[in-house]
């Protein structure tokens, strides 16, 4: 795919992704449907549905060769080298049902298994990012840097979620992993949205991210996103991110990749995506 | 003090929070000068010390028979019944530092030790938050009100902090607790504002917050606004808010106030402001 087509890509992805901003807005605080999930805090909405429909619909239109996962509809098809659009309608959606605004949809597209384009948008913190492969990331038009100076995790504002599983295992490793590196730290935030913890590690205002159980549709476009800033993503034990791997680890520079990897107590092996 | 100097008042606090939001913004990125205090995660930086400076000689000069009590020059003077501007110039301090958007300037009035005006700015979120007792409280100028309908625990966003204290007793404190708690839940954010997390339950954005080691000048403000919404102040362990012990519970309502008080199974008793 060559740099054009890339541009045409991501465009249509902004305009797709505001669209659902707006649909996001206006069903807020206005929840008729909620329905549970794996557990009692894995939710889905209305809207999720709707949007995740909608972009399907005009995806399909506008590349009707591309593959398609989305969180709502398409879960366990698997990825193949094809160009895949992949889609989470809400990422947060447990903070959209209680109007927390830590809420975004994110619509990443990869290439042979790589993500090449990432958007990112948050219609309650009106904040757009974006990225393609090789061509730097943005926040509203601006170019975006990790906090590259950033030296050791004794300096470092960490991000991590409590995730919406309720099984005893991931609350141990929840548990166990926050003990063991939260002090460490300058401290930790939990905002409840796997993209825009990427995205914030991305902009410089966390260091770095760790999460184990979150999906595919919640860091193919965020991940694009921090490397392209600068920043590194990679399995949480080392090596390359596999995005179908149900785990990552985020963060401004490989030193303090390397130093909360080997900080981590528990590395969790979830069923793949 | 009459309704009319009530309002003059809190006119007064929304216009200094505004200029010291601005100097927040002006300043944010550009920390030249950041300290320590108790623990490598105690920061104070010059921009806390210039806005508590102009916030004081601008207090001083409009009310020059009220008492004042900010983080950074007059801790531990201790609350009287005069008329006092209690004031955090940054609440939030370490996110400032990283550029992590939750932070604000918190403005509140006691008369009778009661807090009487709640002024909360937060220039990075674009949120005002206001209250004057018996007026209700507002953001942006729009009425505010709790998550009312939210009816256990187990459909509750909770909000917690790790909090900037490193001791055994503390750090044990946090751990058990939230273990305790957060899995009863919907989920637990962490955001780094004391002042923001009461917001947040008065705005219905969160259901209930708890934390341990705060300050006064954390909660004066907020702790009004949440009232004035419809929510709940106390003790952690039931009764009423004492805003110098160190402690606070907020909540959408009473019965969700209740049912986190009793699941807290630690309550720190800390040396009062």
């Amino acid at each position: 795919m060559d740099g054009q087509e890339l541009l045409r890509c991501e465009r249509i992805a902004v305009s797709l992704a505001f669209e659902a901003g707006l649909m996001m807005k206006s069903a807020s605080g206005r929840n008729k449907e909620i329905s549970e999930k794996d557990s009692f805090a894995d939710l889905v909405t209305e809207t999720d549905k709707a949007i995740e429909k909608f972009l399907f619909t005009e995806l399909k239109r506008q590349f009707p060769d591309f593959r398609f996962i989305g969180e709502e509809t398409s879960a366990g098809v698997g990825l193949t080298v094809d160009p895949t659009w992949i889609v989470d309608p809400i990422d947060g959606t447990m903070n959209f049902v209680h109007t927390f605004p830590f809420t975004c949809v994110s619509i990443g597209l990869t290439v042979n298994k790589v993500p090449v384009v990432g958007v990112v948008y948050s219609p309650f913190l009106s904040k757009l990012y974006t990225a393609r492969k090789g061509w730097g990331a943005y926040c509203n038009g601006q170019p975006l840097s990790v906090h590259k100076s950033c030296k050791s995790l004794n300096e470092a504002l960490l991000l991590c979620e409590f995730g919406n599983q309720r099984d005893e295992e991931k609350r141990n490793a929840v548990f166990r992993n926050l003990e063991a590196v939260g002090w460490l730290s300058h401290s930790v935030r939990c905002v409840g949205s796997a993209a825009l913890n990427l995205c914030c590690v991305a902009d410089g205002s966390a260091d770095a991210y760790w999460e184990f159980g979150l999906h595919v549709w919640d860091m193919a476009a965020g991940s694009l996103i921090l490397t392209e800033a600068g920043g590194v993503v990679m399995d949480t034990k080392g090596g390359p991110l596999d995005i179908m791997s149900r785990r990552v680890l985020g963060a401004c520079n490989r030193n303090i990749a390397d130093e909360l990897g080997r900080a981590l107590p528990i590395h969790l092996e979830l069923e793949r995506d």
